[in-house]
């Protein structure tokens, strides 16, 4: 069994990661990592599914621990990856997708140096401004915040290993060049190092 | 136009580089750099096709000027890759391909970092070592002479971007694999630049 990757997707909101990552999940070799979180479960939350939920003591316990890849504040809750459930699913051969903001992503880059960042983008910021406000559900404030934070992320966007487009109704384009990204890193020579000690050892 | 990407193929002599090249060609956008050689033209040579012919001291003057991204001597013949050859290639669109041996691959890196360094491997030693026995031209101490010499360059091959094993009988899956690992390039951050640029000024 070869181990799987470690992808992590990143993107401004409005870039359409979570179509994306849907349309990733098709293929059973790919799986998302749950989150753990110290927030209340929700109606519509499945344990385990949506999130695994701890206490907020639990959580702080965990990052004391070290049993986080990374993890974040938001909005008085904390919300993170624990490193264990990246490691199981790697080791079955699964690739593990996650799908976080910035200064996740380089907190794993730290921890999993093999990881695959890779930031999903809208063709042109005209597109990114037209989707947000497409959803109707955000107030102008609510997308000149949203506009202004894409902005910001550029920053990092030199830590992030690839940059994919996802063009207009072309989804299923982006997610193919995501599986292309995950295949070619596997003939990566860091990644034969197996092939290469049994070829010439024989 | 966006510039070609600099591909190096080197294996052992039984890896199938040839044939692999050559499927590489029937895609347009693919060109091999053609050589230049101080050698003497053979009856099935065409100048400019096969190879450039100069004399030896215009070789000579040649690695004075630093004209040359690599050059080796081969029994008392000199062999090399004009640096105005693959720029003008690459600008041009096209992905220049330069199937040379490990020691010319390391300092086409040393002068084109971007390049990319692709090692054509059979699946197994046994494949090589019936591969080069096969041909029925070589002498027994030719084949030794010639496994002992892929021994010898696995030192080279942690300088090697990528590890393409080149399967018995499926020689389109390997020129599949290189363009795929050509195409995943392009999306790579570092080439993208350009696209971070415009989307970020608007």
């Amino acid at each position: 069994m070869n181990k799987g990757s470690l992808i992590v997707i990143s993107g401004p909101a409005g870039s359409g990661k979570g179509t994306v990552v849907r349309l990733l999940l098709q293929d059973e070799s790919y799986k998302v990592s749950v989150s753990t979180t110290s927030r209340q479960p929700r109606a519509d939350d499945i344990p385990g599914v949506t999130y695994n939920f701890v206490t907020r003591e639990e959580f702080i316990d965990m990052i004391a621990n070290g049993e986080l890849a990374e993890f974040a504040e938001y909005v008085g809750n904390f919300y993170g990856t624990p490193i264990k459930s990246i490691n199981e699913l790697m080791k079955s051969g699964k690739n593990v997708i996650l799908e976080i903001e910035t200064q996740g992503a380089l907190q794993i880059k730290a921890k999993f140096p093999e990881a695959l960042l890779i930031w999903l983008s809208p063709p042109d910021y005209q597109t990114l401004d037209t989707r947000l406000r497409g959803r109707g559900t955000n107030t102008d404030d609510d997308i000149n915040q949203r506009l202004t934070a894409a902005k910001r992320e550029l920053q990092f966007l030199n830590y992030y290993d690839f940059i994919v487009i996802n063009e207009k109704g072309k989804a299923d384009e982006a997610a193919e060049n995501i599986r292309d990204i995950v295949r070619v890193d596997k003939m990566s020579t860091k990644h034969r190092s197996n092939f290469v000690k049994d070829f010439y050892n024989t």
